[in-house]
């Protein structure tokens, strides 16, 4: 229920939404791209215009920590008290590549407005993370002069790139990031219903390259007797799923858990809405995948195998008969329940290497791994956030499983054994595709969402 | 056996070397890729080029003829009398696309000369075969006042795309084109010994794509529920081969027939020397093919289905966790014997199809073809051939099956029942790879073969 009177916070958030608006522009103009090495300099530009935003409303501590990777960003305000939780706040700040660019309708760091809607690569994945909790907890230290709870400030990096470093990094900075809870700001709810995770599958990626003879040969002179690392690549890919779309890696499934009664309830009692929505959203005539398993399970309780990109030869305009050189291909695994991130690229890599041969040679790269991770569906946190939401978008978040991945989410699981909440900002689509979008609507809506749900924890004296 | 004194021809051309080299270079600066569209009108100015310089040496009727591609280039010169014979001189003046560019050790127009050796896309393949017989025909004009024989001049532009205008271009001009023997000058020997085709192997050449989701998806997100056009793709190359190299798709081998005993002997006796060179070339520790075939028959008596391209999603650096949107891959196959490019292409389409699914969609788009051809072995014309280059190598060539394409020859015995013979000048490597180079000293070499080679051919009353 909202108060008949708006708290004073929401008030001055309220007159400062032009305000908030351009300079979150500001944030998204900087292209933070972690994947590609020729946007280090932006990575490390957009680290020091948090860390500057952040000292400016009166975090204290705040740096860029230098990791084996991408600098992750930190700072405090630990003033509420020692009977108050502390939360570590948790968004990333770089962004997913932007091709293929041609099919953005407006340059990608251009942040622009149409339709009510603002355009721009990172806008709801995830620079709205770090934006909107840093206006919620600007709006409550202007107008209360100080925060309802202890707040730890952890934004990553390299979130994109399947957070390499972040591991060494927490393990190396237990008693920093220590907290209650950790609060994940990524991913969001669609604009008609409010969503909380229960579950993130975990991620492991890896690429593979098959090279051949020692330049592109004539596939004249020399087809039929050099072995082409094309036809090497398709065999690979053919073999990693059976016709119904099973993974056929050897013990690929060992550590998959069925779903308990509680979570099946919750999948079949949201599977006849959901299917729909996916199918339109993913702009196909017919979904597809592994029999016996519903669309949610499929998406979110099953693990995958997802080729992301094949490269090797000619792809230009019209034909060159060659031989190529090399080929490869891009992969990423979708992991749940009990599956382990190096578990699964071990696994990866003896599957590969049946393939191995004397007419050519096969390299195996695994990078960024995150294990999946069970998140708190009750307690003091949750019902703050689910009050939070539930007064500003006027109805309760549906609890739902998520196909996605945050790998830090595991990590601190794992590794901190830390407690997980979400409560994901970007309302928009087209987070890892040309066109990226945020409703406008709904980037203020999130700000008071966010300053409801810290005032709200204030008042609990655990999670 | 070579004359005590040079004939006047021969003196005039040694003079005129660096003349010779300083146009070749101009012409060679003429980016004509006949793949690329963007390329359209370097095609063009590289016809006017040849057009002008036919005129200027003295031939008649010399234009660039129109296609529905790009433009065939014409002249004549028919004043050697009724008694001699005519001879229709082919070759190419387009040439393969350059990348990847980042190979190149100079640029590929701006030849450059190292070691000897001149750099330049398109120097050996193949505008080494309408330069150098325009030279030497410059040189016997200028000389002799006269051709020994009386001569066409058809080079083409779009040998290198599959020369998909040709046919009808041939069909359209039979009677222009009509000749006692068409003279292939496409391709070349090694510098160690000079070899002649006894065959070549026919194309076709096609692409598939695989469409699925509208855009990219987050493969977090639709991972398990949307086919991704990767796989697809994967499981089409996959089955083109057997894992032992056998093409298989349906009927493909039908029209293949084994080789008659004089091309058995002839590609058993030249097996031990061929295969260790072939195998260096290509920079492979060990060859690969069907078993139970020699390496020449899997080289240039067997078809072959290569890929030479694949393509689809994320192809940068690192990662980018998507479905694609799409995927595809370029083809091409070579053909002998009694195999119809059309029928192998009909073939290749409904192995195709046999992949069609309710959840992707697949098209597939055949361009350029070329049925196989075989060439005289002997005759005056053979005769003036081996002579001219016993004359200037001091060794007489090898005869020898082609592994490669020359779509015009097999265009032509079947529209015209045209006698067909190779002299090719291309000494030198990497005719469609980076850094493409011939070898200067067989440049001039080349100038005089050919000269020998119209002197001998005046002095037959046949072919």
């Amino acid at each position: 229920m909202k108060s008949p009177t708006p708290h004073p916070t929401l008030t001055y958030a309220r007159a400062q939404r032009a305000a908030y608006l351009e300079q979150f522009i500001e944030l998204l103009r900087i292209p933070s791209i972690s994947t590609d090495p020729l946007h280090q300099a932006d990575i490390w530009r957009t680290a020091e215009w948090i860390v500057d935003e952040a000292t400016r409303i009166g975090f204290q501590n705040c740096r860029a920590i230098p990791t084996e990777g991408h600098p992750a960003v930190y700072g405090e305000w630990l003033d509420a008290g020692a009977d108050k939780p502390t939360i570590l706040v948790y968004a990333h700040y770089d962004v997913q590549p932007v091709d293929p660019l041609e099919l953005w309708e407006s340059p990608p760091f251009e942040p622009t407005i149409r339709d009510g809607k603002l355009y721009a690569r990172g806008v709801i994945d995830d620079k709205c993370g770090v934006f909107v909790n840093l206006k919620a907890f600007e709006a409550l230290l202007v107008t209360l002069g100080k925060l309802p709870v202890n707040v730890k400030l952890f934004f990553e990096g390299e979130e994109e790139s399947g957070s390499p470093s972040m591991k060494s990094f927490i393990i190396a900075n237990k008693a920093l990031l220590q907290a209650d809870v950790l609060l994940i700001s990524d991913g969001g709810s669609p604009p008609d219903q409010p969503q909380m995770f229960t579950s993130v599958r975990g991620i492991v990626a890896g690429e593979v390259t098959v090279t051949g003879p020692s330049h592109d040969l004539h596939s004249g002179s020399f087809g039929g007797v050099v072995h082409n690392p094309t036809h090497v690549v398709g065999k690979m890919i053919a073999a990693l799923h059976d016709d119904d779309g099973r993974v056929q890696i050897a013990g690929f499934y060992d550590d998959v858990q069925p779903l308990d009664s509680a979570e099946m309830a919750r999948v079949q009692e949201q599977e006849a809405v959901t299917a729909p929505i996916m199918q339109e959203r993913a702009g196909v005539s017919k979904l597809w995948g592994v029999p016996n398993y519903s669309v949610i399970e499929r998406a979110t309780a099953q693990p995958t195998c997802d080729v992301n990109g094949i490269y090797g030869g000619y792809a230009g305009v019209g034909t060159k008969t060659i031989i190529p050189a090399s080929a490869g291909f891009k992969v990423s695994m979708r992991l749940v329940a009990d599956q382990d991130p190096e578990d699964i690229a071990n696994k990866f890599k003896a599957f590969i290497e049946q393939f191995a041969c004397e007419t050519v040679e096969i390299a195996v790269t695994m990078r960024g791994e995150g294990p999946p991770a069970q998140l708190l569906t009750e307690g003091p946190i949750i019902d703050a956030i689910v009050e939070a939401i539930e007064r500003t978008w006027g109805v309760p978040p549906t609890l739902y499983r998520q196909g996605g991945s945050v790998p830090i989410m595991g990590m601190m699981q794992r590794e901190l054994g830390m407690s997980l909440a979400t409560l994901g900002f970007g309302t928009g689509d087209n987070g890892h595709s040309p066109n990226e979008y945020y409703i406008l609507e709904y980037f203020y809506r999130a700000i008071e969402t966010a300053i409801h749900f810290y005032l709200l924890a204030g008042e609990s004296d655990g999670i």
